[in-house]
């Protein structure tokens, strides 16, 4: 019995069965306690380490749960056979990778975007009073129907959708959406995805392990005849304003493309409208989805751009004929949106916050793109910039009449902590033509001031090296 | 210019240049307007319509943009080709399919919840001070660090696992994070699930379009002999609770399977840890993720249970060796909960509410258990059935010793609007081998009332068939 030597707590942390219990596995898996041992009695025990038969009684039912004892009826509890691995593997403590991502002064990123639009208390007065509805149960896998509700309201006023509710799937982000779309999709149907284009739907439909072609952009958006070489089946397009040219297709083009999709059962439009809702100067191009009565376009798009980056909610609009193998298969799964946050975004649209909100952010951007363009013009020489695509969404772009590559530009930029893309970086395949160096800028983050102070160290940068 | 018959709204709804642009996209689209039809002037027609030329101009403008019209220099403004599409297909006003549900007066079923241990009003204070934080901008999208410390702290204490900050993924909902891992995992690999098991995971993995093999269990779980005998590489296991058999995985059989993952480089546990926290009499047994070092497990588990349906946050700790891999594939795609709702949680668990929530929780399902217990002894005739794994885990399996068929029972039950499912329904393969009448009772949502009078009615249900 002196094999038994518990050392209880004295600060009486865990309960004694739980020390005990701890103590008989530790001396079983360091193998002092060997195989078919024969244990002491529960009351022989429990007189020897003076604690009720209760305490032991737990510990050995812990123990024969969990297998590492057994018990022979009138004969008492053995140790199991354990051969347990040898802990070899030393687990590291992976460190945080926060590759020490640099800051700049003028960040001209594209995906950022105002929180300072943001009704704030609005939003929270609204939560607030949701956390006193009963949502705690599980709602509508699709999304609860008040909210697909006020979104294919608002998507048919505001972007000439034709759709019901039953149609729209909500879903935390886009990435989550296309995950769904994915599945209803063929297993192996190809993707077309516009080059260049957005590397995160590049990125995310390889991690979805999607056969992808690219196909390239001319001024009026993805390239028909091209795809019409490929045996893609989806045709991936941001018609409103694609990214990063920001090309907005012509009406003619969309309908050729919806008789692309009618010619064949499995082909199909994703139509991306992510940031539609940004454009200056007159109202959003209605969407492809609503363009006829086809079946055939996937409209889908996101509130992260117009709400808040944090706030995850998504939409799309599926077509009557993937709705019934949606139901199908997605019977079974929840809604990834907190019902909480679906019916506070639901009330804010409801009583029409949302729409005053967008007409406010509206105004907001134009103001800071009027001052890019202003400053461009008054920074650079005449006639040696081009501004392309300034009317719609929260970047434009800007061609330059230089010597310069743009990578060259990009470092020198970096250097002096300015932060610029170059088209070419958003070509999806390595193959660029040579082009004149042309920056893609977004200015939705970055204040007046910083707008107007960033052009004109980035000209003053560009016109040194000359 | 009498085919320029525009109606003006009398309410002034929109502006006029959006009514002559809608207008002439109507005669456009209904053939009025002829391709190549010349369009007047905008001076000419701003006087003939009496409105500024800027409504002119605007209107124009937009067509020209979407490709309705175009303009030759120095001759004006032509109608484009524009063949659309008849618009053949009627929308059809899907119908919500809300399968007329027929609700029941007593429910036995297993994924509810008791919403009213919820601390409510705890939760909605700290999602109140959380609404003033700065919580706007995009976060991590492996969530954010301080809740994955906070639940890194959480699982290494209460279930043993091995594992840092890094290594946990927060996401809205197992299934989400699930699809996550598939994307990590060979794209060929087969996933071993239980069987009778989780229909929902099946489900979902075939969604993700993955391999599976479905195998026995036995009185310790996952039978690994069988395992071995396919070429499965990823074994998806329920070792504190089997589902629904309710078998807790001796450590015995749990080391067994750390060895066959330990076998090949591409062999991984999957282990759902879904309702370990609910264990009666003692406490849960430790993870197999933190039996030994091996970095072989990635372990799974979800909030929704513990806190409210409603609320989707999961999380799910990777091994050191799959974390690589995750951070470059995942590096673009933003977290899929709302940073607000992350933060909530995090304060939650920071505080102690959690633990405390989980305890009291804890102490009510096991009211709810031993009324249900003691309700089977008290009107089912001793002898006649046999209770199985009610110590742990939200439902309890009964075996009736009865000449009538599971499914002759569930049928006379649902007359009697009683909810029950027998354990063949969970059977994944159709191969039921002929087996007493088993079935599933969960207990969460009902009330202690409803659990004797459910029970009472269910045994005079059986009795009277006998």
């Amino acid at each position: 019995m002196n094999n038994f030597m518990v050392m209880w707590e004295t600060d009486r942390k865990h309960p004694k069965y739980e020390q005990l219990y701890r103590f008989i596995v530790g001396e079983i898996r360091n193998g002092h306690f060997k195989e078919n041992e024969k244990l002491p009695s529960k009351r022989v025990l429990g007189e020897y380490l003076t604690v009720s038969g209760n305490t032991i009684e737990t510990a050995y039912d812990m123990l024969v749960q969990e297998g590492y004892i057994y018990s022979k009826p009138r004969s008492g509890f053995f140790v199991s056979k354990i051969d347990a691995l040898a802990p070899t593997i030393r687990l590291k403590n992976a460190i945080e990778d926060r590759a020490n991502k640099p800051s700049y002064r003028y960040n001209f990123k594209t995906n950022s975007v105002d929180t300072k639009t943001f009704p704030f208390s609005t939003w929270a007065k609204i939560s607030r009073d949701m956390l006193y509805k009963d949502l705690l149960d599980s709602g509508e896998g699709q999304g609860d129907l008040c909210l697909r509700e006020s979104i294919a309201k608002y998507i048919r006023e505001f972007r000439g959708t034709l759709c019901t509710a039953e149609q729209v799937v909500v879903g935390a982000g886009m990435e989550y959406l296309i995950g769904i779309v994915s599945s209803l999709l063929e297993k192996d149907s190809a993707f077309a995805l516009e080059n260049p284009g957005y590397y995160k739907t590049y990125n995310l439909l390889k991690n979805l392990r999607r056969k992808m072609v690219l196909i390239s952009v001319d001024k009026q958006g993805m390239q028909l005849d091209e795809l019409r070489k490929t045996d893609a089946t989806i045709a991936y397009l941001t018609p409103s304003h694609q990214f990063p040219t920001g090309v907005v297709m012509p009406v003619g083009r969309r309908i050729e493309f919806l008789k692309w999709a009618e010619e064949a059962e499995n082909r199909y439009i994703i139509e991306d409208d992510y940031d539609s809702e940004f454009r200056f100067g007159s109202r959003p191009i209605p969407s492809i989805q609503g363009l006829t009565e086809s079946d055939k376009v996937i409209y889908i798009s996101t509130f992260s751009r117009m709400l808040a980056p944090s706030i995850r909610i998504a939409y799309m609009v599926l077509p009557l004929g993937l709705l019934g193998e949606y139901k199908e298969k997605f019977r079974y799964e929840a809604s990834t949106i907190s019902r909480f946050e679906q019916h506070t975004l639901n009330e804010f649209m409801d009583v029409g916050y949302f729409c005053r909100h967008i007409n406010r952010s509206r105004k907001l951007y134009k103001k800071k793109k009027d001052a890019l363009v202003d400053a461009i013009h008054q920074y650079f020489e005449k006639g040696t910039v081009e501004i392309i695509g300034a009317d719609y969404g929260l970047h434009l772009l800007l061609r330059l009449d230089t010597e310069l590559s743009e990578e060259a530009i990009i470092q020198r930029a970096k250097k002096n902590s300015i932060k610029i893309h170059g088209i070419s970086q958003y070509y999806l395949s390595g193959t660029v033509l040579p082009h004149k160096a042309c920056l893609v800028l977004g200015y939705a983050g970055m204040s007046l001031e910083e707008i107007d102070r960033g052009i004109a160290l980035l000209s003053r940068v560009i016109a040194s090296a000359n």
